[in-house]
């Protein structure tokens, strides 16, 4: 995303629409090959996701929800393991360079590079025939040695959640049409559902909480249930969730009890970007407390118990839920 | 790229071909969301290029070639700003997970891994109904504020290049058929070209040497001509290259005598990878000299001068050369 003069059509491109963004003097103005990041005593996180049109969003989402989405699901890396957001870069597969697309994707993307604290430090725009693509890599400080793995959940811990569950899942099916779509005829319930789709709100006001608090955490991006599943791999240890604790928005809630879909989908859907993290029992309070004044709800939904088989998801009988599948797979 | 248990198609995948090459501590196998970079006491200098088939790689070019080339476009930027390489992470656009061509990719990249001492520290990997693309973000270390820029060139100083000009560009045209392709018919000169463009070779021994010596810098990486353009222009500065000091291989130079190619396409072709840099004069004996116990061969091919008009490129006997572009732009 270097750029000079005379500008070529990459050039001018990158100066108009992305420059501005580049707030950081270590992004050196996107006027050379590389970025400079001071670590300022810290550990570097790095954290990449890339998202694909027709996978990941839809063709006609609108491109500043499209930029909103490239960052927030990295954020959402960031704020599990308690890194402070330090910047990012952008990598942008485009059909074609139009005025139209780029203007508010690069707004939207500098409105919320500013709000988060994460400005743009470089880039590569490049020319595809095939789908959009936006790949974005992110980088956030921690102290030395303090970054939130998904390996220290112990038995006896308690299972934690930031926000809600399943609503993004929802807001992609509304997109969709269908049953969902036909039975959401609540216009604001519908547009959260949708809004929760397109605009993941990444919990970056608690990445300190988490590292004070949490054994072990990661973000919810493929479904809760399959998260889980891997946290509790990582961590060498099993976990029972309470399928009823698990925290539901109001349109959420109302699909569920007019039975249109049950609990055991919304927790293989994915999107969620909440954090999911472990801790004993005796952090639950204070960890609530501080999150709550961070303006986030977080819910305890479970135990960490000893095991190497797959968590287990139970019902308010203490029956076993079975579950299809555990989350999104690309292949 | 993070993975638990049990394995989806997408984690086994990484689990199978990519764990291998996350030997950093701070990759945490692949297991997490997000890597720990340590700075020890650097700056880290930060650098992303993304390879798309069709555009920077061709549908049948093999890919080992495609894994060294998607890295070490990288490495040659981490070069040219003066950085020891750290680590990288990458994003893979794939259509299907064949093993047959995942198998040596995975396998190359992790040689030059090792080769270049840049461990994967972690990635994503999405599926696309589109064209391959692979995306890398390379990190490095320098000395902190001493990242070379482009920004630093002075009037009166020397351009220097290293290694040879043309020989990528050349390589491409040998694949696509045509003229160049007719005539060069020695099968090693071919090989060598193609080779140039299927694989560069980054100057990644002369890092230090570039630190040390040169007030401005950055790698060859759209065409000779265009990126000096921009050199000059970060550095307020305008240059007078001859275009006969300009340094060509032996199969080049075979071309270029037999009049198949002008000197004059070589230096807006693209892919050399090369560090274009510049030094006052009484450096250039130094760097020469250490940069030749490094294995690199550099050239002095020009003069930085005062102005803000793009530089001129002048043949031997000093008339300036027309060029029809400076460089390739994606759009």
């Amino acid at each position: 995303m270097a750029s000079g003069k005379p500008a070529s059509g990459e050039d001018s491109l990158i100066a108009r629409y992305f420059r501005p963004l580049a707030t950081d003097p270590g992004a050196l103005g996107l006027d050379d090959d590389a970025a400079a990041l001071k670590p300022d005593g810290a550990d570097i996180v790095v954290t990449t996701d890339a998202i694909v049109e027709g996978v990941h969003f839809l063709s006609d989402d609108p491109p500043d929800t499209i930029a909103r989405k490239a960052l927030r699901v990295n954020l959402s890396d960031l704020a599990a393991k308690g890194a402070i957001p330090a910047g990012f870069v952008l990598t942008l597969a485009l059909r074609s360079a139009e005025e139209a697309w780029l203007k508010p994707f690069a707004a939207a993307l500098g409105e919320d590079a500013a709000q988060f604290a994460c400005p743009l430090l470089g880039g590569d725009t490049v020319s595809t025939p095939g789908p959009l693509m936006v790949s974005v890599t992110a980088f956030g400080r921690v102290p030395p040695g303090k970054m939130v793995h998904r390996s220290g959940a112990k038995a006896g811990e308690r299972v934690m959640v930031t926000g809600t569950i399943g609503d993004a899942a929802l807001g992609l099916a509304v997109l969709k049409g269908g049953k969902v779509h036909a039975a959401a005829t609540d216009k604001a319930a519908r547009e959260a559902l949708v809004g929760r789709y397109r605009v993941p709100q990444p919990r970056v006001a608690l990445a300190g909480i988490v590292r004070d608090h949490a054994s072990a955490a990661m973000d919810v991006s493929d479904g809760l249930a399959g998260d889980l599943t891997k946290l509790c791999g990582a961590s060498g240890v099993s976990a029972v969730i309470e399928l009823e604790q698990v925290p539901l928005s109001a349109a959420t809630w109302d699909l569920v009890s007019r039975g249109v879909v049950g609990r055991e989908t919304l927790i293989v859907g994915g999107d969620d970007y909440e954090i999911l993290c472990t801790m004993a029992e005796d952090r639950v309070g204070p960890f609530t407390q501080a999150a709550w004044v961070a303006g986030v709800a977080v819910s305890s939904i479970g135990t960490v118990v000893a095991g190497s088989a797959g968590p287990r998801f139970i019902d308010s009988q203490g029956i076993e839920i079975a579950l299809e599948r555990l989350s999104y797979s690309h292949f």
